[in-house]
């Protein structure tokens, strides 16, 4: 064969695997209790009401269904979409506003492709999402992050980083955060914080991406408004997804954005894709025209709610003093904190070894750091799983912290 | 809203909105006979069988099905690959050989991310395929072009191109050939062209992006073997897509390479889009399983082949002397060539407002030349609409004629 090293392009040289899919491999052994993935639990799945929506398309709707669509998105989802976003988040959009993506990946992918160049600056969470850190690194972002609290991104500590930027006169490309339930750390931007947000990101011209995947799945408490809804220059792009809302099966989102910039990710999308599958498109359209949408939210919501509170009341129970996790209101994830002296990734093949997983902290840092810090996922284990799982979990942080301190031996 | 285009990453600069997708628009209007698009047609889907897989996914896989899946793809999919690699194409496979994408239009985003690098160069038929031509360009790639003939690609050019390129120290990353039944120009590569085509590859140390979206679309005569059969070398990298042998409306196809370009692959797979849709895949397996895919494809092959013959009968009863076309054993275009000094781009308002449309060939050709050509799609209008467009086409090109001579004032 040839030299394929040679061969690649930079943007695949920079193109590392993903920790979590290396670690997801180890974690399929049998009798495993993972708290790694982040899936949604497949026993909320809708089947009926699928089964009811690809009879009907397949009777009255196949010759559009099953065709190429356009790459915008089709128009019965645009529809549905629009309505959704006037009636929940007191939006008013045009269609020119939407771009359906193949979920919220390609959503990323494409803004990274439209704005990266290497070496642009990017401003990122710490922690943030993986699946973001990963493709802003493939396209050679130079990030710079910003500490999350219990109320999200600090946006003190936002101003502070914009304002040294603009005076070393970098272009920075777009700040990333996933507002809502954070992946990974489950914590949500205060309103007050995301006011100022949207001010700054006006004042040092810059753009922000918003990322919304578990924005719907709130178990208590209320939204606090959208940063695009809370905008009004056309510097917010949103991302949104059916993953959670729906099912994962069907790769089907959308990007929320001002029309230009909409214009341009479509021209990047035609040559990535073509477009989105009108199948699944015209599904999610049916399933939201039907009224089964916010009524399988309302279902998940409350599997998950139950869910997290039996792993917070898990880790009351099992875990040592020192450790600490947030109480997410929302979302798939919660997060761990250990003692600073602690390390999460050299003691994950000990956790492997009492067949119990999760994910490393430090996978959700873009420098690396963060090596005292796991991310538990709550949405795919059962009650009973739950509750062993932390179990083992809490047995092998005591032994770790024990071999530490030698102050059990 | 913040100066976008001071934003924009180089890549997203060089992407330039399609000239197909703008001329489609227009070829929407009420009365419009349009050979443009490359669509197949829908009263062929196969609705009943696709029904009858619906259902049963959903009763008895749908966990698997509607779950986020693995990058690489699903087992049962792949297995099936496999099955009819073997069967088909005498080739033999191994899952670490295939990779699942979101149809070939990913595919090409996938093989030009990976290794084109700005001003890279890139071989391409002369002319090829447009979304192909888009994508490359997009990377930054530098293209050079052979010209095709009736056995495809002119291999004694290649060589010279190839030893040129050496002479030079550049270092080509691939040459790209849809090598059966061409879109646009409906021609398929000779066997003996196909052996020297897989020796250069060796000998000057070039991959080969082999494209095959119409491979299985064949009326008559055999298929000769294809580039990845004939190599022995790992330098071939072939596309397959289920749009035209299936449904385009689940957005699937699949990539046969060497392991390690097939890993790297995935890992950029994986930052694109996670992972192509579960449930597609799992529908696909079925539609192999249960046979219905050969069966599928030789509906699909008689009603094409009825309308591709309707088409050469219009275009000999119709077309002025001077204008010649290529008669395709199979796929669903073929390609038109006006006398030298015509032009098809200027000529295209005119057929227009005779309701009629065809795509200007020039878009095919790297370069901008190829004004005299263009390409009609046949798989996707009636009989009686392929008659009665060719006629007015024939009109058009007629009037053209006697303005370009002024021979018939």
């Amino acid at each position: 064969m040839i030299d394929l090293v040679k061969n690649l392009a930079s943007v695949n040289r920079r193109t590392k695997a993903s920790v979590i899919r290396e670690l997801l491999k180890m974690t399929s052994r049998p009798g495993m209790i993972s708290f790694a993935g982040g899936m949604p639990d497949p026993d909320c799945f809708p089947n009926a009401e699928l089964a009811e929506i690809f009879s009907d398309i397949l009777k009255h709707n196949s010759k559009s269904a099953l065709q190429y669509g356009s790459t915008e998105g089709t128009a019965e989802l645009k529809g549905e979409i629009l309505k959704y976003l006037q009636r929940e988040e007191g939006i008013t959009a045009k269609p020119e506003n939407i771009l359906v993506t193949t979920a919220s990946q390609q959503a990323l992918d494409l803004v990274s492709k439209a704005f990266i160049d290497p070496a642009d600056p990017v401003i990122v969470e710490v922690p943030s999402y993986l699946g973001a850190l990963q493709v802003f690194a493939s396209y050679g972002a130079k990030m710079y992050g910003i500490p999350c609290d219990d109320d999200g991104m600090r946006t003190d500590l936002l101003e502070k980083q914009l304002a040294h930027l603009k005076k070393e006169e970098e272009h920075y490309k777009f700040i990333y955060s996933v507002t809502d339930f954070q992946n990974p750390a489950g914590v949500t931007l205060s309103e007050e914080r995301r006011r100022k947000f949207v001010s700054m990101a006006k004042k040092y011209k810059a753009l922000i991406i918003e990322d919304l995947p578990y924005r719907q799945v709130r178990f208590e408490g209320k939204n606090a408004p959208t940063l695009y809804k809370l905008d009004s220059d056309g510097n917010v792009i949103s991302l949104f997804t059916f993953s959670k809302t729906m099912v994962p099966g069907f790769r089907l989102g959308y990007i929320l954005a001002h029309e230009d910039i909409i214009a341009r990710l479509g021209i990047l999308k035609q040559t990535t894709d073509l477009c989105t599958g009108a199948f699944q498109q015209l599904v999610a359209a049916e399933f939201m025209r039907r009224g089964m949408l916010n009524k399988h939210i309302a279902k998940v919501c409350k599997v998950y709610k139950s869910k997290r509170d039996v792993m917070l009341a898990a880790l009351k129970k099992y875990m040592p003093e020192g450790v600490e996790w947030t109480s997410p209101q929302g979302g798939l994830f919660l997060w761990v904190r250990l003692p600073a002296n602690m390390d999460a990734d050299t003691m994950f093949p000990r956790a492997l070894d009492n067949k119990v997983a999760y994910v490393i902290g430090s996978a959700f840092h873009h420098d690396g750091s963060g090596k005292n810090t796991m991310r538990l996922n709550f949405s795919y284990p059962t009650h009973e799983q739950i509750e062993e799982g932390i179990h083992r979990l809490a047995d092998v942080i005591k032994k770790e912290m024990c071999a530490a301190t030698r102050s059990c031996l």
